[in-house]
């Protein structure tokens, strides 16, 4: 039985959802902070998000991000990783992922979008 | 006394409340059909978007829409026109309202956008 929770396809990916799931601040920073991983290894673990709220919470924006079609959720053990859905949203939605992360970048103040710093601060 | 409904500045439109905004298949077609006509005078009359939906439900949008800074709102008489604040979403948050428009176009059935034809024929 595979323990990967269900994704839509590509072609399942919906414009009202996908601009639905990110209007909220938390999600916003979850993909910032997916964004701001791509040039290495694009992925990150559950628990690296942990300075933004709290887990249940968070395990619910997880969802609500990966239902919409924004994030790709693998599991290793009792690890979780997340990561951009860059190829299907860009395919999809071309220019509309970065066009949000540019923007949330302008607001990163306002947003209180963490910086690396900030990050590894509370590990 | 102005009968002009209140705007937010500039600096006061936020990330979050524009993409919840647009994150609506009723709002997101608004938002469309006013961009295809920037290019002739940018302008809509209310009762443009009949067609659409009824007229105290799209009142509702129409407020939503002027509230988060998407768009502006002029009464003249008895009539209120509409149009995009392309300039301030642009200096805001740069090419969002493009990538916007040009996945909506993409998906026009999906999302049952309005054809300029359309417009004409239900009015």
């Amino acid at each position: 039985m595979s323990r990967t929770p269900p994704h839509p396809t590509r072609e399942q990916i919906e414009l009202p959802m996908v601009l639905d799931c990110l209007s909220d601040p938390i999600r916003l920073a979850i993909v910032y902070q997916l964004a701001q991983q791509e040039p290495v290894s694009g992925e990150l673990c559950c628990g690296d998000f942990n300075a933004l709220s709290g887990k249940s919470n968070l395990a619910y924006h997880f969802a609500k991000l990966r239902e919409c079609g924004l994030m790709q959720t693998r599991v290793a053990g009792t690890n979780r990783f997340v990561r951009l859905r860059r190829d299907d949203l860009d395919a999809r939605f071309p220019g509309l992922l970065d066009a949000v992360i540019t923007s949330a970048a302008k607001d990163a103040d306002r947003l209180r979008l963490l910086s690396e710093r900030d990050v590894v601060e509370a590990d």
